[in-house]
Parts: C-alpha cells; sequence; structure tokens
C-alpha cells in the first residue's frame, strides 16, 4: 500500500479557468476501464514541457515535441494501456491518427493536439478504440474533472495523484493544479512518468518553459524507484492566461511567486509517484551535504536509492547501513576521500570519518528502520552543495508486480 | 535454485603443486561454521591481483594492495562473515592483527599475508575469532582440498564455485584450478565477488598481472547481479612456479595458452556466480554487437542486464521485451540512432529498425522465455565490435534473501 497517501479529496482541487477535462474509456487492456483522457485549452493557453531523455522515446513524444514547436496547442489527448513505444513509423501514424480525430471534433489543426500515450511497449496502438473514446470524452469536459483525471491517466498506481494550490498575484488570486501517474519505472529524467500541471495565469512562452524545467529539477527529476528510464515521460505545464496580470519578467516577484507555487505542486505529485512505487512501503528522502557541485550529490543520493541491497534492507527494517557506504563507494566520485564522510539516520550518527561511529548502538538504527518515513543524510564534507532524491524500498510486492505486469 | 549448476566433483579439480590449502573455523555468524580458509605457497610462488573500484573499500582490499607492492606473499587469509569494510583505522588494525598471527605461525614476515574479507559491512572484524582459527587451519593444509576451499568462502551461494583444467606447455603438463564466491552485489568491477586461480606455471611477474586483468575483463567484469558493487572484491592469480618451463614472453605460445587456459576457468567461475545469483532462476547472455567500441556495448548490455523492469519480465517467463528496448534508450549512446537497430531473443526476430518486427508472433517469444538460458542479442548496427554481458532474472526469492541477510 502507498506510504502515506491517500486519494485526493475531489473538493481540494481547484478547478483552472480556460481548461476542461473529459475523460472516455477505449477499453484498451479491460473493456469499460476508463483509459482516454482529453484536457481542452481555452484560445490563448500556452504550453511548455520536458520528455524523457530516453532514446528510444515513443512515438507521442516525438509528435508532442514537433507540435509544440509549430502550433499553439488546443487540445491534450492521453491514453494508457499502451506506450506507442518501439513502434517505428506506423506508431508515428498512429498517434497522427489520433491527433487528426480529435483535431476534426474540436475544429482545430492536427498539430494543435498534444499525444501521450503510457503503458506496455513494443505493441501497435489501438488507434481506433482510442478515436472512437474521444467524442465521449468530449462531451464529458468540463473544469471540475481534475480527481476523474489523475483517475484516468493510472496504470499500476494504487492511488490517483493530485495537487492544487492558489496565489495571489497582483490582487487576482491564481490557480495551480496539477495530476500525475508513476509508480514504476521511475529515474531521474523522469520515467512512466506523466504529469500535467496547469495555472490560470498569463505567462509569457520563454518563462512558461524556464518554470517548467526550474519545477521538474526540483521534483520529477530527484526521484527513483527502480531505476528504468521509460520511453514516454512527459511533464507538461499549461498556462490559460485567463487570470491576473501578465508575467513577462523572470526577475519579478510575481513570476518567482508562481515559480515556485508550480514547483510546489510538482513535488507532491513526484513525492506522491514515489510513495506509491510499485509495492513500496517505506519513503526515504536521500539528503547529501557537503559536494563540490550538485551532480556529484545527486550521484551519490541515486546510488543510494537506486541500491537494490539498500533497498531490500530498508523493505526489511534491517539497519544494515553498510550497505548505504558502499553504494556512496561506487557512485562514482572518483576522487572521494571516505575518511572525511559522516553519515546520519535520522538523527542517529551511525558512521563518522568512514567508520562506524563507537557511541552507534545498534537499537538507535532499529528505531528509524521501524518508522515509514526516514531521512537518509550523507555528509560528503568537501564543498558546500547539497542535493536532495527521494526513493522508496523494495518489497516482494514490487517483483510480483511487474512479473505479472502484462498478466 | 542455481541455474543449471552443480557442485563441483572434488575429483575434477586439480591439485595446483605449490600451493596447500587449510580450513578453520572461526565461528563468525555461527557456530562451528567453516568460515576461515589458508593457502600456502611456494617460497618462489609470485601473485597477481585486481580489486574493487568501489571508493569505499575494505581494509583487507587496502593492505593487500600494500602488500603486493612490498612482498613476495607467502599465503593468503579469507574470512566470511564479516568483510571490515567500513570500519576505518580499527579495520585496517584487525586486518593486521590476523596478518601477523598467520606470520607467527608459518614464519615469515607480516606483509607477506595477503588478507580478505567478506560479508557484512560496518561491523567490528572479530579478529581475535579468526587467529583462533588459524592453527586448525593450517594443521588442515594440503593440496587436495579444493572442493573444500570453496565451500569455506561461500556466504549466500547455494552451491560451491570450482573450476580446473590442464594444459600442456614446453612438455609438461600443467594445472589451472580455481574457486569463487559471488551471490548477491554482483556488478562489473566485481562485487562481493572473491576468486582465487592458481597454476603451477612459472610466469614473470608483468606477465602475471597482464594474464589476471585479460582474464577479468573476459569473466569477473562481464556479469552483473543487482548493479551494486562491493566493497571487497578481489580476483587473485597465483603462479607456484613448480612446473614446466619460465614463460617470460607476451607473445610466446605458452604465455598465449596459459592466458587462454586462466581465463576460460575465470570464465567458468564467473558464469557460476551468475547461475547462482541470488534468487536466480535464468541465466541470460546478452550480446550486444555493431556498436562503435567495446564501452558503448557494454554499457547498452549492462543497462539491460541490471534493470529490475527486465529482469522481472524474465522471471515471470513474459516476453514483456518493449522493456530491452527501453534499457537500451537509457543506456547513455546519446548519438544512438534507435531506428536501426534489432532484436534478438535467441534466433527470434523481435525487433527490426527499432520497431516490432511484423512476422514477429508473440507465442515465439513464449517459447524462448520459457527456457532456463536465454540468449538476448542486440544488433546496435553502427560499428563493428561486440561485447557480451552475464545475467540473472529478479525473483521473489532475491528480495526475501537480501531482506533476510542478518537474520
Amino acid at each position: 500500500m502507498p506510504v502515506n497517501l491517500s486519494a485526493p479529496d475531489p473538493a481540494s482541487l481547484h478547478a483552472v479557468p480556460g481548461l476542461t477535462l473529459g475523460i472516455g474509456s477505449a477499453g484498451i487492456k479491460k473493456p469499460g476501464r476508463k483509459d482516454v483522457l482529453v484536457m481542452r485549452l481555452a484560445d490563448q493557453a500556452k504550453v511548455a514541457g520536458v520528455f524523457t531523455r530516453n532514446r528510444f522515446c515513443a512515438a507521442p513524444v516525438q509528435l508532442c515535441r514537433e507540435h509544440l514547436r509549430h502550433a499553439a496547442p488546443r487540445a491534450l489527448v492521453v491514453n494508457t494501456g499502451n506506450a506507442n513505444a518501439g513502434t517505428g513509423l506506423d506508431g508515428r501514424a498512429r498517434a497522427l491518427q489520433v491527433c487528426e480525430a480529435l483535431a476534426g471534433l474540436l475544429d482545430c489543426e492536427r498539430d494543435q493536439i498534444l499525444p501521450f500515450s503510457t503503458g506496455v511497449i513494443l505493441e501497435p496502438l489501438p488507434a481506433d478504440k482510442i478515436v472512437a473514446a474521444l467524442p465521449a470524452a468530449i462531451a464529458d469536459l468540463a473544469p471540475a474533472n481534475w480527481a476523474q483525471a489523475a483517475e484516468a491517466i493510472m496504470t499500476t498506481d494504487v492511488v490517483a495523484k493530485a495537487a492544487s494550490k492558489q496565489l495571489q498575484i497582483g490582487g487576482a488570486t491564481l490557480t495551480v493544479t496539477g495530476i500525475a501517474k508513476g509508480a514504476g519505472m521511475i529515474h531521474p529524467n523522469m520515467a512512466t512518468m506523466l504529469g500535467y500541471v496547469a495555472t490560470d495565469a498569463d505567462v509569457a512562452q520563454p518563462l512558461l518553459q524556464a518554470i517548467v524545467k526550474h519545477a521538474a529539477d526540483r521534483s520529477f527529476n530527484c526521484i527513483t524507484i527502480d531505476g528504468d528510464t521509460s520511453t514516454n515521460d512527459s511533464f507538461m505545464l499549461i498556462a490559460t492566461g485567463q487570470t491576473g496580470p501578465a508575467i513577462l519578467d523572470a526577475d519579478s516577484a510575481d513570476y518567482l511567486a508562481l515559480r515556485d507555487a508550480v514547483t510546489e505542486v510538482a513535488q507532491t505529485l513526484a513525492q506522491a509517484i514515489v510513495r506509491d512505487g510499485e509495492g513500496a512501503t517505506k519513503f526515504m528522502t536521500v539528503q547529501v551535504e557537503g559536494g563540490l557541485d550538485e551532480s556529484e550529490c545527486k550521484a551519490v543520493g541515486y546510488a543510494i536509492g537506486r541500491s537494490p541491497l539498500v533497498k531490500t534492507a530498508f523493505f526489511a527494517s534491517d539497519p544494515n547501513l553498510g550497505r548505504i557506504l558502499a553504494a556512496i563507494g561506487y557512485a562514482g566520485i572518483d576522487d572521494l576521500d571516505v575518511d572525511k564522510l559522516d553519515l546520519y539516520l535520522d538523527d542517529v550518527l551511525v558512521a563518522c570519518q568512514g567508520g562506524r561511529n563507537p557511541a552507534y548502538r545498534e537499537e538507535d538504527g532499529q528505531r528509524v528502520m521501524n518508522k515509514s518515513e526516514i531521512l537518509i543524510r550523507v555528509l560528503l564534507n568537501r564543498g558546500p552543495v547539497s542535493a536532495t532524491v527521494w526513493t522508496c524500498d523494495f518489497s516482494y510486492d514490487y517483483v510480483k508486480i511487474n512479473a505479472d505486469y502484462r498478466s
């Protein structure tokens, strides 16, 4: 079961003026399953996004990138159950077929549609089924459908993920609301991770792009579940431009307030993905301090966060903490002086100067390991920089879920 | 259970003139367990080794490196149950205590002893217990104890690992015999992996070092179980110099014959480690062809071989082969053209030119997935180089073994 995570209260999810959401059922994996989401945008809306760095990026990811360059998006369409990845030119044609059908129904151009897919790789996208589900999704379009939308994009997620907040800018109340799906295959640069955050703010396109990058680097790019990076990850930021003053200056207080609100929503969503990691029973924050630069701090954080040995020890609540030192040791910092290194588990000093803290008692480690939320704190003691990675443990259920994924 | 691997027949393990082996019981983890091995070398023996690249390398690894530089080794001593890693200066003192005691018993200098430890990290080495076990181990010294030695170095290994072969050089019959332990935490540059191969050949020191590197690169450095690299990995090559002509020239047929025999024994041991990977039910050979250089071929091989998603799919015999493409995509080849790529499972062409092979039928993939030994063949189609990685699947039992490791 997810770690301290429950489904969002629909009443807590503020509608975003200028955006409506509609859900349909294409029956891709199972008949009757709600597996298609359409998000329709007001005419003046802008969209910015960041995508997977996997070289095998899926056909819809390629199309999204192109469509974002060439046209003003009017709608997004998401299907679950099939990733349309590893499908070559045929996969592209099928994604375009979906875009074209939706564009016809919404009276816009094909390249004003942004398509997204998540699910099994290497199988042909059932585009006809998706197209057949579009009219019902359009009929369902409404501003208040955020909770239903969060459910419609789930795959192996146990709990739907959504977050929302409001802020004041120039006397106006602005909304930032988002949904995400995750579960397995999560690693930096995202993975089978879809995230959509929308605001009614009026933001210039380059600033929107800067915000989405800023937020991704502090949220979806700080998490790891199994170290696999997917073919389909996408994090999209939509600004419908309906409310408040135009935000044109990256140094303005308005810009910073909006950027931080988007980042906060993205962090809540990213952490929710880890809390609902496949088979997760614990949520771990790996905080690496005293590094020379962010990349070495993140390398250490990820080495710990993706180590199957570390993750199985946390699953067992076994303070076999030497495995954390071993992971630090192979994180790839060639000139790391391990004799300077300190390791804390919550407030317990486990290792200092590279060796076991003489005052460390196993029962202190055990007390922390029994918790469901644990802070792993590594002090490299070689520089001024810190970074944080969020991860979860590795359980029988991870194997079960992924061994049985297609059945 | 190990994949097509059984304990070695003691009669198949040829003794190596100039080397004797003795086993003792220090009761480090469990009373009565045989957990100490001494290997005593003839006076003219030479030793070369390769070690873990983990920055947190254990105290015995540091000492081994130093002792190899300064003195002619007369004996090796191995304990299981405690890795003596993450133990700082105190760990070094304890390892030296063991060396000193053994040197006293064998009438040599402390730095002529090479110490090795494997087991739990971050706990003090019970040096007194090991020292107390040494006299019995020395009393046990005999040339025929290879099978017992293979058993004495096991930790979570299910089956002891040993291999032996003989070859003719200059009219003499030379022997190459080795033992290894592995199980979990196995990744390139080795990991909780100990390997010892001995020959009675008479080899110059620099050539011995070249052979150990050559063999390691084609054996222990081609395997991955869980992607963790340990603090204690060591692969040692011993030449006792008792038999045959002196081998002094790296271009000679004698040298090449010995090098290939050592490599063959090391490969058998390395593959045995994978076959006995924690919880393994399948043995996979990942062959990456058509790369620009070896490092990119190995990067692709390891991305596939360490992906939890790929490994759980093989455990389930589920031909969810898109996960292999996803792993190739994040292997880190920035300019990889995925549209050129072919993927075979044994003789079945699954994907060609980056997409699903139109003639591929799920039942063909299923037929191969049901086997216990599977070849994954990736054709990058961008260069002349190939590389091979051996790996195993990821099962419930891996989690169970590592969650319960210390209990």
